[in-house]
């Protein structure tokens, strides 16, 4: 096999988002740095969310401002709302914008609710005045969160899925990403959704986005792959997620570890183009920064590749 | 779909084989009567290893004589040798044996030296010993491990594989387990041999028995399933596996866990046959047993079927 994927590295945003370790920015910095070493693309860098809402995040410009640009490597800023966007902006015309913004929507309206405090509709018109005002100075990638299932609703009709995928399409987004949010994803959905996308434009770039809530977060990318996708979110340590305590009740454990991700498609032929070793090199690096060890396998097991 | 799949319960075995914590034959008996309260049908109940190599099952015997029986589960007890066979058919003839045994080989010649502790040619000469010796009391299970990949010799020529898988048959076992015995293998290989084993005779129990190391055994369950294969192994909390520090190196992480697995199938509409808040139970008893979180994220989660 001499198939090709694309990994995104989601440890920056989606990962951090809910640590109660704050990184400084240079901290911050250095691990953006082994991500690019390591051959990453695509990389969640931060988010422009409220700093009373994410903390963690209130040092977005200062980040954009500090890392170093590569030829080829896009950065990404989360944006919530048109305020966001104007920020971006604001980095924009200083000279060290995001080279994407994402616009975050979800499938069901409650979860709309709770994590974006606005109802389905008022958040698609926000994420239409968001791509006008953005005005072309960025890459952009719509998130349908909860795409295989909703916390608070439970299933999710895969036509309002699609629905959602297809304004985003009319909206003429770059990149669109279907999020298992709380990992209630199974192969049979995964490959249904994945297909009927694949099917009406093998060329999109749609990403997948798995949590790894219930540990079928490898099974489901594997079933994406089989369905046609050929691109995929992880991060390192498998980190993020949305902790019980913090947000709402869907378990403890967070995306899809990219270590693993990256080992397994590695494994059965297929190739990242990632650097295995700087990979494993900022893996270690995401666990001395957060101070404790990660949720990876192949972090304690080693690659497959060292042993066949 | 409306398909079933069958899984084996092996926290009793491989899954205490290498845990430090000693539990008492009473804790074992109420363990297993937990699994047996789950709905599992085939169980991993102990070991005749010598206790000296294996101290963890020094009370097979007393554990035997212990258990009550129930229609239709079968309580296995895994056989090194024909010495373990002896024992087996004593406690037979007291009227407590177990209904399966299982008969160890290894793939590969160094794996089969370091964990039996003879070449692959003598190991097979036993099992013929074993199996006339047990002469027809049992059910009989041939286990090929490292099937998928060796951690001393690397890869595996499939064909040696299915040679040995071939032995088994034609010394006419009731069951072949095929064992990725430090989480090695991957889609493209598992499938590969799966629909080989399929095609030639689907309705022979094989069984797959993967092992998480790399976080992989999910997808390669999946992957297994796709070819044909119904009959999966688990171990509750996916302990078991073999710790670097103990025998060889291949990483920290066990079985797959059970109730992953199982909600796994479950969420896309495979049938186990299990009673889940049983499984609940039984996974919370295991924890308990041994004193410390396990590795199910399904325990910490919940099962999908709670949300959707």
């Amino acid at each position: 096999m001499t198939d090709t994927v694309e990994i995104n590295e989601c440890f920056g945003r989606d990962g951090l988002q809910h640590e109660s370790v704050f990184l400084s920015t240079d901290d911050k910095v250095e691990l953006l740095d082994a991500f690019v070493a390591a051959g990453f693309q695509r990389i969640e860098a931060t988010s422009y969310s409220h700093p009373k809402h994410v903390p963690a995040f209130a040092d977005a410009s200062d980040l954009l401002k500090k890392i170093e640009r590569h030829p080829g490597v896009r950065f990404k800023a989360t944006c919530p709302n048109q305020k966001a966007v104007e920020r971006a902006l604001a980095d924009y015309r200083e000279g060290y914008g995001a080279e994407e913004l994402s616009l975050l929507t979800s499938a069901s309206e409650s979860h709309s609710q709770k994590n974006l405090h606005s109802s389905k509709d008022t958040q698609w018109q926000r994420v239409r005045e968001m791509i006008e005002l953005a005005d072309g100075k960025f890459q952009l990638v719509g998130v349908v969160s909860v795409a295989f299932g909703c916390p608070f609703e439970g299933k999710i009709d895969p036509n309002v899925v699609l629905a959602d995928i297809e304004r985003f399409r009319e909206l003429d987004v770059d990149v669109i990403t279907i999020g298992d949010t709380t990992g209630l994803a199974d192969p049979v959905s995964v490959q249904k959704l994945f297909r009927e996308l694949t099917a009406n434009d093998p060329d999109f770039p749609y990403v997948a986005h798995f949590h790894d809530t219930r540990g079928a977060g490898i099974a489901n990318s594997y079933a994406a792959y089989e369905a046609g996708c050929r691109r995929f979110d992880g991060a390192l340590g498998g980190v993020g997620g949305h902790p019980a305590q913090i947000t709402y009740g869907a378990g403890m454990t967070g995306n899809v570890a990219t270590e693993d991700l990256v080992n397994f498609f590695e494994s059965m032929g297929v190739s990242t183009g990632l650097n295995l070793d700087a990979l494993s090199q900022a893996s270690e690096l995401c666990e001395q920064k957060l101070g404790r060890e990660l949720n990876s396998k192949v972090a304690r097991s080693g690659y497959t590749r060292e042993l066949l």
